[in-house]
């Protein structure tokens, strides 16, 4: 309710900052009975952990997951389930210059004025390393939806910079460091050159990240307001540095006419896909489909213009260790937050409508 | 909570479908004390109500507001404001062909799968006449963030289909049919005669329109998740036929790099704004400013496949009274349901962090 | 969120005041596909009206509903049900003399204080006319819990004053002007003759009501702290006038050993009920069982010391329409509540654990 | 969301169990510039932690708080407190006896049924070590308040078993092992004796307590229904085997009359107290009193009769390590679940009403 939980009926509520000791998340409302050990989650942790390529922060955290709670001889009991994640490398010292001045594009000039105090080492609870809790949890949404659906999710970085990244398939998408859809070999090395001039240049670059559901039962969202394309809107403008979003043909519907956006029946199913999977805000049972925005890293080497607490302007370079383009690690928090909702779309569903509406047929 | 809620703080829950008896919304949280009576709402609910233009529905509905309770001695008391709006142009005949069948591009299809009965009449629930209630109620929140904070908010739609709308003056938006910030005789001569021909085509357009709010106090918004700019996002996507949002620099982020993105600040402010008002999930004190894209109606009188509830192929076809481009009647939409995120945010804040601190210096 | 919903998946949301142009409600979470006219909502509301014997107030409200939204075609949508009851007798003028001071035992002087604000006319909000549209709202889930479970309630009063009511039998419930579960002559006689002396002397009484409900499904109940005897403490303490509930054995847990009060079980169920059909939180199958303490009726013709807005002293003598016991209307609203509770919690458990395990086979 | 949270906008999220790894528990929304340290939590769970003398637990817990986040050089930030308890004595042998079979007046059998899973170590979420986390957040609520308003708590067992034990003074409450506010030697006595039959019986006993709250603001309560004494209700229901609840008069209420239940007023303050500090759902300012009961504790060493989970007879005897009254120990517990309920309704109270209205002159 004071906004750091996420989700209704599967509700998550995270905890920690960049260099406490600790963060983490506690998960209410998990269906009771799922099998589940830190080994289902560890890996959707270390999709996004720091430090898997050159093109990342070097800061060195295992993020090791700790199951805390509500896991009974391997099974989920139905309550809250505990997850910790102790900080290992603070190098609070790297951030001992920012404590009195606001870095351009960071949240340093909101937290002070809302709060009147602020912790900022690594940017306290407004660092990207606050995405970690969550990952951890939605691995648990995507084990109970792939069990009960067969839901799986997907993602990709579609843009790097003004570099486009065409689709060709998913198989490719853990086989270069960028999360690309691709395997040609010439497009990943001038992503590979971007990154290693911006690198040199101390600058950074945004990103645009693609994520689908496939296999999501027709009939999840919450109208009106609660639809599901809002709440995925919701959690994905909510990942640091997201600016934009969009659900199926997004901006582009601007320039369509409804003869063509409409998506046409057949009783072999829809047509196209321009909805992205939703339709009055109640998912089609098509894949849904979510392209996002991330802005460029904030946190830079060259030298800005800025001010201090008591308004003095100051310029702000800022050291330390981050990632030239945060998009680079987003594909897996996408994906979570998509399942997070998914999940918590589900559970809503089946308390108004039951079960039985869950597993009407339906057309791809 | 089961979806047809909106907000945490200031909640308005609405009710009604579009061939119904009434519409209307229960608002709970407003503060006490302020001057109101239904000639501080009827106004914004003219600006959305349909007839108005040759280029929008011509369905006859006065929007004629009543308010039942919450209200004593023309102020509020701090209880909840039910607005009641009668429902008078019901010609349900027009409607009667879609009962069994779904239309492309509509919430037939899902309404039908999640809750196994649907209301046809009009698109019942799903229908853009529920945006009425929520304008309704956001005129109540406008009129108290004017007050407490001077905040005022804008909108104006920036694209018609592939015809871009260049701003020229917010003074212009009322000064024709399409809410265009333009006085550019031209431009909008073409923007009447690309509708006049969608209407002879049975067709329909797509549009973009931007909405900001001005005077919005530091310190607004939950991190994490409850950020303000996720919440707009959710606000935004909740619109009937929104396809994609953006805040700030919005999906031109993601070929910028962080020397070029991020907002520098100097003793008399921000040099920029491309963080739309938001840093962090909080708002900077700077305009708020969103766009979003929205799709083409989906009602056209081009006949479309589809399928009937036994899953047969028919075509459809759509008669009665639509709007070409709902786009042109969303920007007071897009402005009511900024403003109901921004004073629940304001409550919100003033409960953790008491009235002084919404009340601390900003910089613009 | 700000008070004035019910419910978390049944969500009511009520609106109104006693003398204002109307009462009513918003249902938002209703299972779609049942079957829901006004005829399945008015005798409930019957049950409570006022005027329906010399004992309580003489008020004329017909307290006639009409659905203004959610069912089509007699039959829920799922989409939110609006009721609305017109105000009919608001003699406003018998309550002149109370605008400027504050009626002891009343909501009078905090409602003052709270809001700064306050609508004089029955008690405003305060007024347990409010009750009407919840008991409204409860025959829609009394409905739904009779055809799901087959779930029943009933109540009585137990207790009026120092008069004692012993329990007979459910079948004379309404064979009396008190809900008294007894057919005996004489005590039902000296009941009479108790409230009409208090009317006499311009007085008022207490009472004690026990409700309970039957063929409660084993599972229900939200561990920790949504327990479904917290829920069912907190519905009962909001009723007006309430100060103390009991579960079960209630305070009579006391003075009983572990030996005696814990219920034993058999292959055949549970050996009593000091449980009162919840353990841990969570049903058992087993007869709910509540009892409730209403004090006096707080508006009294005997004069009473008392203040003014200005803090001078003043006579305050209430005259108008009152319950001399308020408790004799209550026992249709600790039902309602009660209904309201476990259709919540219905919906919350299968929101978790699915529509099998509400079913699971249960000891009574 | 899904019951394992208390407060709406000082939200406690807590987890763990009995006899797990850890228990803890997620504060969201504590207002940021509290002076903050485990020192000042540590106290409130001394307060309520086994082995304190030989009529409660011997079970060995330190009880040691860890704050995991939230607190940046000795003062809150604004952002969630997570605070951690390590579980050190889980002597999880002497509870094997137990997972097959449901232990009479435990929760056994209804987390079985409601969930299809249970741990039955130690009761798991059903113990009432699992207060432990919520007494530890409720120092951080009683520190603000204190500081705040100057609000302070306090409680007393009032009845042992059929020992009544008529308040002395608060003073008392702390010198002796059974919270009694007492300081008559033979009264002390006699209960010390209860106290060592009852162990050398195998058996347990309920207990009455009191708790008050002193210097609220008035004005504080959210009617209707999340009325301040609902709450309340809703708050000391959940507690571990509390049967029954009373505000102010409570179950005296139904045998007064409306002459003498209603406190009336002088330009000095109220002239008595039957409210208990609530009128209408509100604050008076007056001392806020809550009367609790607390029923035996269930485990026990007599053998008792009970099913085992295929539903055959079999007799229970509970080893181990048990309070032969947990009303022992409920005193501070009730005082947290108090100070939970006011600082939540402090928060919200000014987003409605701001500031000012908190500090509204009041009288006594």
């Amino acid at each position: 309710m004071s906004g750091n939980s996420f989700g209704k009926l599967f509700t998550v509520t995270t905890f920690g900052e960049s260099h406490g000791p600790a963060i983490g998340c506690v998960i209410d409302g998990c269906p009771p009975g799922l099998v589940l050990s830190e080994a289902d989650i560890q890996p959707e942790l270390d999709r996004r952990k720091p430090g898997t390529s050159r093109h990342v922060t070097q800061r060195q955290e295992s993020d090791t997951v700790e199951i805390l709670s509500g896991v009974y001889q391997g099974v989920t009991t139905g309550t809250p389930i505990a997850l910790l994640i102790r900080n290992e490398d603070q190098r609070s010292k790297d951030y001992g210059n920012i404590a009195e001045s606001f870095r351009p594009g960071h949240a340093d000039y909101t937290y002070w004025h809302k709060y009147g105090v602020r912790d900022p080492r690594g940017g306290g609870r407004s660092s990207a390393r606050l995405t970690a809790p969550v990952v951890g949890a939605a691995a648990i949404a995507k084990k109970w939806l792939l069990q009960q659906y067969g839901t799986t999710f997907k993602g990709c970085m579609s843009q790097l910079g003004d570099i486009a990244v065409p689709f060709q398939s998913w198989d490719h998408v853990h086989a270069n460091p960028f999360f690309a859809a691709s395997d040609d070999a010439a497009l990943i090395a001038s992503m590979e050159e971007a990154m290693d001039q911006l690198r040199r240049d101390g600058d950074s670059i945004g990103a645009r990240i693609d994520v689908i559901a496939q296999n999501v039962p027709v009939g999840l969202g919450q109208p009106i307001y609660d639809k599901l394309d809002a709440d995925i809107a919701y959690a994905m403008m909510g990942i640091n540095a997201v600016k934009g979003v969009e659900i199926g043909a997004g901006f582009d519907s601007v320039a369509q006419k409804g003869s063509e956006h409409g998506d046409e029946l057949t009783p072999e199913g829809f047509v196209g896909n321009n909805a992205g999977g939703v339709l009055g805000g109640i998912s089609t049972g098509q894949e849904i489909s979510v392209s996002i925005a991330i802005k460029p890293t904030s946190s830079i080497r060259t030298p800005r213009r800025s001010i201090d607490k008591e308004g003095h302007p100051v310029m702000v370079e800022t050291f330390g260790r981050h990632d030239p383009c945060v998009g680079i690690r987003a594909t897996p928090i996408a994906e979570a937050m998509l399942a997070l909702v998914l999940i918590d779309h589900a559970l809503m569903h089946r308390a108004q409508c039951g079960d039985v509406a869950v597993s009407t047929p339906k057309l791809k």
